[in-house]
């Protein structure tokens, strides 16, 4: 497929003067290129440094990339990861690329080994869910002219970097319109953690749809979750035993409306009779539970979709600043209906 | 990392002959062992085929593999896929070595582009996941040294392949045995589809349990679902509406235990007060339904790490009938109780 130790036609003179300064061969300075083991840590570090004080950057023809794609994951365990491993998958799949899935683990930015290796196996580009990507990761990946972008559904884009995210303002109208629209006046939000622009978007987007239907909302019917289960049922236990228990919470997350569905059972309260709950995302679980969810869609396939065409048109992914943003959509299901008489206004 | 002209040290003579004897150059015939596209289909399937008279075999060390995995799903929709792909990497990220994940789609066997590419990309080893392997690529993958095993949380193993799979019958009397000894004695089965391996096993241990404690199963109690939601919920609804109403349902699957809480919903019926559910597989969702479920915990992460190290220990997997079944277990969470007195006897 390619071979390690072609010639560098684009940079010819750059990598022989790097390696005169560097005080080593050509071949040491390919090897570097190349994400090769056997150069010493020192000299790969001088190398580098020198690569990037000559702006060198390989010229896309002059690289034989293999037909990879990396998608990397902060953590698999996310309900979104299989949506966005399929995602890739598609698009791969029609242009005969395979995909290459790596967990980042515990770290939030994807370390020395796995950058080592994608560098020794040149892929077409790399897809990156939730990570953070440290400037000289960014630089070595753009001095071998392999183009990176991130999906981001948390809507919380590194500047200088392309990006696939979804409309979470929007997102955060549309499920609190429809509780307005079906007479709800009092509506709880659980939304995600505050360090999140995500968060805070869906949490701006109910703001908004409440203001614009003349509503003001109960300062503590406003929750801060973990857009796990477990934080939608602590938080919806406290609002549905509290006073002024509200008729309808917007959960922020679909595992948050899980948790809040089996705090009403909990509490012996039916949805949608007695609460009518949204949530957000549209993954599996949100057909599947009892009632099944009203939520807001994230098109999270078609997101990873758009990422891996972006890699695979090197022109535009090379556009720094590209971000692209899906809609999202309310889909209705079971768990929202008009409040109980007894209980509107 | 390898380099694809490596002179063919284990079998020049055989390969040779094959030149010979196919008409083409020894070029074309390493060529075509390397997965190369530039050779034509009728070159490449002669060459195959004589290759294939002369048992022509690599020996494993004179082939460098890539320090990849390859993991082939059927479809990525299931909710094992995630818990599997974890698996893998676990092991993949101990060793260094990177996993593609594909999707072989709507086939049931990895096609010919698939074969392509792991001929091409030379892995450590293959994973599968629940697909067939036609016997003319278990020969190409033999004859290029690249072992593989099989995943099969169905239990449905080819004979001759090397696999992974976990404790069926086992699990079917731990979950029957369970509401036998919370008092039920009216328990229906919704089992998977009758032309699986796994879905028999689990319903012969529902009816050894039972047998044990003297009961005799009422035949219409016993249903074969899809191991989706949908089955679980249409069999429960007719089950739950029908005479002699079981107070308790072991539902196959996890997924099928969801649709046995909805209809139960439906109806009225609370679980578990009205009426017991116990689910099969400990997959993600049992743990976020309402209530969480009882259910059997198949270790499919663990099947999946099994699998990867049967891979980088190739004595091992080259033993033609190596099966590894790994036990299963029991997780009592809350859709589980006695029956309600008067429903009991």
């Amino acid at each position: 497929m390619h071979d390690k130790d072609e010639p560098e036609m684009a940079g010819r003179v750059t990598l022989a003067e790097v390696a005169t300064r560097a005080g080593v061969s050509l071949s040491t300075v390919s090897k570097v290129l190349n994400g090769r083991s056997d150069v010493s840590p020192t000299t790969r570090s001088k190398v580098e440094h020198l690569l990037e004080e000559h702006g060198y950057r390989r010229r896309a023809a002059a690289t034989a990339h293999a037909p990879l794609i990396e998608l990397v994951f902060h953590e698999l365990e996310s309900v979104w990861a299989m949506e966005l491993i399929r995602g890739v998958e598609n698009v791969a799949q029609q242009h005969r690329i395979s995909v290459v899935v790596t967990e980042s683990g515990t770290r939030h930015a994807p370390g020395r080994e796995w950058l080592d290796g994608v560098l020794r196996r040149r892929p077409r580009g790399v897809v990156l869910v939730f990570s953070a990507l440290p400037d000289h990761v960014r630089r070595q990946l753009r001095s071998r002219a392999i183009p990176f972008v991130i999906v981001d559904p948390a809507g919380d884009p590194e500047a200088d970097v392309p990006s696939v995210g979804s409309a979470n303002w929007a997102g955060g109208v549309a499920a609190t319109r429809h509780l307005i629209d079906h007479g709800h006046e009092r509506i709880a939000i659980i939304t995600g953690p505050a360090d999140l622009m995500c968060s805070l978007a869906r949490l701006d987007g109910y703001r908004s749809a409440l203001a614009m239907a003349g509503l003001e909302p109960d300062p503590k019917h406003i929750r801060y979750g973990d857009f796990h289960v477990d934080g939608g049922f602590t938080h919806a236990l406290e609002l549905l035993q509290g006073p002024d228990r509200p008729t309808a919470v917007f959960a922020g997350s679909d595992l948050q409306a899980l948790g809040v569905l089996e705090a009403a059972r909990r509490l012996g309260l039916s949805v949608p009779e007695d609460l009518s709950v949204v949530g957000y995302d549209d993954v599996p679980p949100a057909q599947w539970s009892s009632p099944p969810l009203t939520t807001v869609r994230q098109p999270l396939r078609q997101m990873a979709e758009e990422a891996a065409r972006m890699l695979l048109r090197p022109q535009e992914a090379s556009r720094p600043a590209l971000r692209m943003e899906l809609a999202t959509r309310l889909v209705v299901r079971q768990s929202t209906a008009a409040p109980a008489p007894a209980q509107a206004g």
